[in-house]
């Protein structure tokens, strides 16, 4: 079934509207949503509607945040999200980090004290009509395991960068420091299928081609072994330890049906984020050509299979964005029946 | 054999000064030479000696480099390395940022027109006694091939991000974001070993475990599939794009055996730097309090091998090191004759 962009975005709205969130940041919310359902990032969307509703009735999430700046100087903050959503104050923080780059070239916001931000991509292009380039990334619920450790103390924490181009589309790289994200495992899962090796080991540490070993303890691996699992820490120490959130085995996790631990060394989630002025490096114009050349040049490169071309980091979701503004948005069997029910518990029309 | 620090820092400096290179400059590219093999990146100490004199004198490395500082702003500065080693302006670059936190919170410099670096940890190292988080990044010549496609466009390009912590050893991510260094493939050269799945590809595009693959034009694979090729083309934007460096197939070979491509798009090699003071976001203490809390927390997560100690990221290197200051640094046969050989011809005593 195909929804349109706008229809799911008004519904996104009244749902955080009707649980106390002040109209203009539940716009915000439903815009981070909406664009990772827009850019194909299925897992990241509106299918996390009713997830974010169930931290807001645990008493978890706070829809009517006042978030603010605990510690800054020319070029950095850090914000306390006074238990906000980090779909609404991490754009708020990636004005700040713009501003900052405004004035001494680069700008870069720690925040603490938030729950999950949605897609990390969305907050890293918030740079690119400045001709900056973006950056963020987040922490979220351990799930991964360390090298040699069989124990989940990570969470799949995504880094983003955006780079501005000039005749192309925007370089975006936006990934999970795992080698599979969790959406990965519930697409294998609804088709019954065995995942590759590598993505994921049993609670004892051992192999498993097993879609769903996270469900009796297993762990997701980290990218690449050893180097995935240096990025993912180094991801959790930018956007906790840095800014005073929860960090590696104490992140609070996303599910409302968990409850975070006790003796927390933070508070909530943490993100962090970068803006850097392209032409506080070199006169924009040239870096947009030379991201031009470099573009076509990788477009062009010989390709292993002639009929599969060489793809730039982000131009998947631009094409899929393009399809899904003009189509709608398909929303599948258990992500259509759970927005329902939200829509029935709510007294709102989806 | 078994040589002393001192030794083969002397050695290294005499080498570079007969080259025409000032003393401290010499000192400094030794430093940076030595703390490779000291740290067991063997890779990428002395066994690179003779390869720096031999673009000397190609021509390609100037070893009386005078860089400058060609754009800036309060918290970025792009530099012109005059065609030196990257050795000794990257270090120098990297006091240009710490310069930079120390005023306005960070500090981020691009640096074009320079030759390889060396380890990239040693230039994050740098930020470490000031409190300051390092970040160091550095493009490469063409080894990697972008996902889908067979064409070496990507160097190994690493990634370093050190941390400072209290009691705990600093934690030091430094990797290439290759699944293997060039370095991993010689010592199975070495053994007649086949390497494992992954690491190389043949020139076609097929898989292979031949660890002489590069040689009949094959290319090495990125860290976990295409999340490893977005990573480290984000390395060469940042490396290059950004600084007026060449940028994919177009840096120049370290090797001054081949030449570089005929219209390039930009000068030499590129770096890009970073110093972030911890107290731009929280207290210095608090942030290595905690630092200390992440590290014990992670080295006692539950081992999947009773006997095999989970390890904090730069841990091995930091031993590594005790054992070489005490025992001096092991030089494998062909490193020791190319040395002796390099003496030799300069009319020097190893």
């Amino acid at each position: 079934m195909f929804y349109s962009k706008d229809r799911l975005h008004t519904f996104t709205c009244e749902v955080f509207t009707s649980c106390g969130m002040p109209l203009a940041d539940a716009k915000q919310a439903a815009d981070v949503l909406l664009s990772a359902d827009l850019r194909g990032i299925d897992s990241h969307g509106v299918a996390r509607l009713s997830g974010y509703v169930r931290l807001f009735e645990a008493g978890r999430a706070n829809m009517n945040a006042q978030h603010k700046v605990i510690h800054e100087t020319p070029s950095t903050a850090t914000i306390d999200a006074d238990s906000g959503l980090g779909l609404v104050v991490a754009p708020k923080a990636m004005d700040l980090a713009i501003e900052k780059a405004k004035n001494v070239g680069t700008g870069w916001v720690a925040i603490q004290n938030s729950n999950h931000f949605g897609i990390a991509a969305y907050h890293a292009m918030k740079a690119l009509p400045h001709d900056m380039i973006g950056i963020s990334m987040t922490n979220a619920s351990p799930l991964v395991a360390p090298t040699y450790s069989k124990e989940r103390m990570l969470g799949t924490n995504p880094i983003c960068m955006a780079f501005p181009a000039g005749s192309h589309q925007p370089f975006i790289v936006d990934m999970a420091t795992s080698n599979a994200a969790n959406g990965k495992l519930e697409i294998a899962q609804r088709l019954h299928k065995e995942i590759p090796l590598g993505w994921v080991q049993t609670k004892d540490g051992d192999e498993s081609v097993n879609a769903n070993e996270l469900k009796s303890g297993g762990s997701l691996l980290p990218l690449g072994g050893h180097k995935g699992y240096g990025l993912g820490a180094a991801v959790d120490i930018l956007s906790a330890v840095l800014s005073g959130a929860n960090y590696g085995p104490w992140v609070p996790p996303f599910v409302a049906f968990l409850n975070p631990l006790e003796n927390l060394p933070g508070n909530g989630i943490g993100h962090f984020l970068g803006a850097m002025r392209v032409d506080a490096f070199r006169p924009a114009d040239d870096f947009k050509k030379h991201m031009d050349q470099w573009i076509s040049r990788f477009k062009e490169s010989q390709r292993v299979d002639p009929n599969q071309e060489v793809l730039i980091p982000g131009e998947p979701e631009f094409r899929m964005q393009l399809i899904r503004e003009k189509e709608g948005i398909p929303l599948n069997e258990n992500v259509e029946k759970d927005l329902q029910e939200l829509a029935q518990k709510l007294g709102l029309n989806l």
